[in-house]
């Protein structure tokens, strides 16, 4: 299977080399990047080496087309749904880890993603509606016959997958649920700006994109869908002083206050029982963002207040796998009929 | 006014020393920590000058009532008990800020500090009940006149401070309040503990105390005195890596849909209006723990889903300046008869 | 006394700013910074507040002469000299923290600076030749009648207190001088670059600029001036993941190999003794950089291989205080006519 | 293979057994650890997985030498002389990571490490004489046959390395070697002590040891043996606030002063032609930490100064890994027959 990485110098596109280069069911055909084209990647990353040293590529839809079966896009929201029609015409199915397919509805993204809209000029109405949501966990089948997967970010991913159970099957109010996720700085890339600075950001913890974060309606969506209903959440995002590791917690209302946190555990090890890597944890046992460094992994744990039926959820990934190119991995897996976690079984980097 | 500093080697113990030892108000007159007996100051911190380099003593009520008028007690729960009685007696004030004395009821602090109430067999009902809980801005009157003031730590005051104002005027639910906290690793103190080491808690975030963390109890005594109501919290201390530094995101529910984060904003700044440390931002400016530390300073922000009525609460402080010694000074100003903020108008160290 | 801050929204500036609001001996009547001049302060720096919360000005020769009586200028290298003669010739004293004036000759500046020189094309020789360099503890009786001090930055600092008195009395050989210094980023400064982002820095240690760094011929002449023998140093600065602090270890030989650290601390001791901000350790005693934080204190241990008669050195400082701006406010305290600790006896930020 | 992991739940420990678990050619038969004896591995790492979750076992000699055939030390110093002399009279090889074995003469260790020396009583001069250093590059000839491998730990690693092909071939001065190293904190292990909290250590540079740290004499008598003759050197060693890693650089003078920093390249190019995990640099490309995270690889940069012949060498690595636990199996790997990189081939965890 020849794959293209384009986007490949970001954090997100040197996960996916790190994870493809090994692999031997996939070759690394086209490495794309047009700040970097031209380059040598050892010249850039003199610490990761790839066999033959071979040029980063300027982003061009005839290379791509004639070198590779799968392209995985890599690029700030809006310039992946300019190649990508082009690719899916001549068949390049495509795994992209943007926001351009993640909605269903074109028009949500325009009014979303509304800067990136007035520069990038869209009607692939079809495609968006064909997309298919990349959390593999919960939409492995779709993934497989998939055109187009949008991958989520970390911040829904990590939040998606504890609540997805509960709601599809109505434990749980649909009304007053409230994420609130701590992510590291990896999340916020490689290009440099001033809040990201290590003498800004480190030895400090702050909240941005209250009450309008476009993960909202993302997440919404999805979680509309798997209720059935209409859902409205609080999330508020926070920065820590980490460079990966993304932790949310999730705050909700069970509908039968009897249920117990281990009643709770049950139902998701049941529904999860198919993915070894969600680790759902005993009851009492909390995981720190730390135990899912350079792992796929997905940690979760659940408790429940007796005196009120409220649950708590928490979840941890490291960001840039689980949360960005694991995720990307998986589906590309399952696209290629692959099992799910082929080549995924990484060895925690700890401390 | 004498003070005598007890626990003064921990980080608490620290900051108070720090803030009095150039106040002119205030003569340092006993210096007291058992494990450190006997030591010259200047041998254990080399880089924190006190004038005459003085030892440290062993505690003792009989040196604390010759040489002082005020303690100020930071010790672990349980120890503080069992002089604070014995002080009181001989006409010493107390400034307490352990959690000996946070409960208006014994018997409830027994219930939450089990572990310690079967360590340290206390009867002092009446002290307990005569306890000023030491939140400067809220309990001020009771404060200057307090023989005991049990200053909160650092979790509650970052919590209270933002809900009081609301809760007592009937301005949000008193159901569904969450209250999500992020802290720094210095509220864990000096005493080496494995999670607490640099190679451990770098580069993690982490939960602990799901449900039944001590202060929720607390912070549901000190909300139902002002609210005169019965409240119910969800509160979620996290662990993020960071030195000094609390933030906490708090969820709530206007009662009136109709109110605006501007309306929410104006009703702090009025409440806090003879309080120049507490910092109320303008309606979407987010603050840091950064722009705290090293200074007496909480910064609250305030925004509303108009979608719903919900409302969101940031709140970040120094945790141990305004959330231990910072607060504990304040109150010691009121009892001496000094305005609130003398000596404590710090300077943020940045970046 | 009247001053322009210039430049201050640097890391540098603020701290000029945050030494002198306070401080009732000086008036801040001008702050000067290109690229956020028209804005209000307190906009850009919510969280530290000035009195009547100044605009920030567009640098203005005309101004400042008007308003002030001396210049503080924190400015990128070359573009202090395009204002500096300006203000000399009107009457202001200039306090520089570039290095345009930090080479007797102005001919040496454009081979060492040859980059800036090639845009900014100077000729100001005479100044240069009469700008003093700005180590208040060596050159105390020279800054107090300077028109200019060159203050120098936060290596130099680090190396030359130490080493002057060793040099000056021929205590140690001139030759094999080997400095290796550890720098936190906050001396890379506030513009956003790649390497200085956390994602990047943070768990890293690097070097850099090796043989050829520009404060190795800064150096060399400053100890070829003390010790009047011509001085070739080794000297390797690093990158190190904290925000503030310097640490310089020293390797030099005695001449004496009978001398005992003990002898060498005594030395310094007497050298120093009327600078209690230079702040000897016994011998055994290692200093933190963290000792210094938010401190204008330098701290020096000294240890001596009594097999060989090698000599090491350790010095620590915050960078952006001893080590930028607390060193510079000295020299305002000189110049003013204060003595040089005025207003800089700062309380450490520990932990 | 089956091989046992003694002090399996320490920093090194955990290497070994992240290392060696996915690899075929080795079993590990026993885990042992006297302060976890019992417990299951899963109860302590939770987020670790070994198939079968194996107990912890107290350290047994019989167990091990039933069960297999090499036995890899990670204990505190001393420890290891208690049960090696016991293990390899049943026949068992040792790969020791303590000191115990690192000098040829006992006398030796039992100056340096005399506390050791006054608890464990040890008399096994002939082992001590057998034992092989286990530098794998420099000594893989004697590794293979050795019946004890010592391990070298990180810091004599760094060095030893970059040094040894100079020493060997007389191309720099045997005088005046400086070796300043900067080390991450995991280097300082698991166990609570209070100079390791987080709180102390971040945000903080220091050095220890100065003039008499262990590490001298060690790297003095294998500098000495590749030398042929008496190596004095200066070795300073500091903690800098990075979980994982070693930079250090050295010090030295060139014989021929007219030799580049590209000959010096090229020779070590040369000395480690067979060994890929040794990276050798182009000239003015500096490594930093980073680079080696989570691999097995160490680093090099050379530089000349052109006035005086005095070179400089940095070096890199993972400080528990081919500072520790990855040495050590490159050790197993030759006594076991294989290549020495077997099974080392990994990603770097970045950024």
């Amino acid at each position: 299977m020849n794959v293209a990485i384009v986007g490949a110098a970001g954090y997100g596109g040197l996960q996916l080399v790190n994870l493809l280069k090994g692999n031997k069911n996939y070759n690394i055909s086209f490495l794309g990047g047009d700040k970097n084209a031209g380059r040598k990647w050892n010249d850039i990353f003199p610490f990761i080496s790839i066999k033959n040293d071979p040029y980063i590529e300027k982003i061009s839809i005839e290379e791509i087309s004639e070198k590779c079966d799968i392209a995985l896009l890599s690029l700030p929201s809006g310039i992946s749904s300019t190649i990508t029609p082009h690719l899916i015409e001549r068949g390049i199915r495509i795994i992209d880890l943007s926001a351009d397919y993640r909605y269903k509805s074109l028009d949500k993204w325009k009014e979303i993603y509304s800067k990136e809209s007035s520069i990038y000029k869209r009607n692939d109405y079809k495609l968006c509606s064909e997309a298919v949501y990349g959390i593999t966990e919960l939409f492995d089948k779709e993934i497989t016959k998939a055109k187009i997967v949008a991958c989520p970010g970390c911040y829904p991913t990590s939040a998606l997958i504890p609540l997805a159970p509960f709601l599809s099957q109505g434990i749980i109010e649909n009304e007053g649920i409230i994420i609130d996720s701590k992510s590291g700085l990896s999340g916020g890339g490689r290009n440099p700006k001033e809040d990201l600075l290590f003498s800004e950001a480190s030895e400090g913890i702050k909240a941005y994109g209250l009450i309008n974060h476009r993960h909202i309606s993302e997440m919404e969506q999805i979680l509309g869908f798997v209720s059935g209903d209409k859902i409205q959440l609080q999330f508020t995002p926070h920065l820590v002083p980490v460079v990966r590791g993304m932790f949310t917690t999730i705050y909700g209302r069970l509908k039968d206050p009897g249920l117990t946190a281990d009643d709770c555990k049950i139902l998701l090890d049941n529904f999860y029982r198919n993915y070894t890597n969600i680790k759902i944890l005993p009851v009492g046992v909390y995981p720190s963002t730390k135990w899912t460094r350079n792992t796929n992994d997905i940690y979760i744990s659940i408790n429940v207040d007796r005196r009120n039926g409220r649950i708590i959820f928490l979840s941890t990934l490291d960001n840039l796998l689980k949360g960005q190119a694991g995720q990307a991995v998986q589906n590309l897996n399952l696209i290629s009929g692959q099992s799910a976690h082929n080549g995924l079984d990484l060895i925690n980097f700890y401390p």
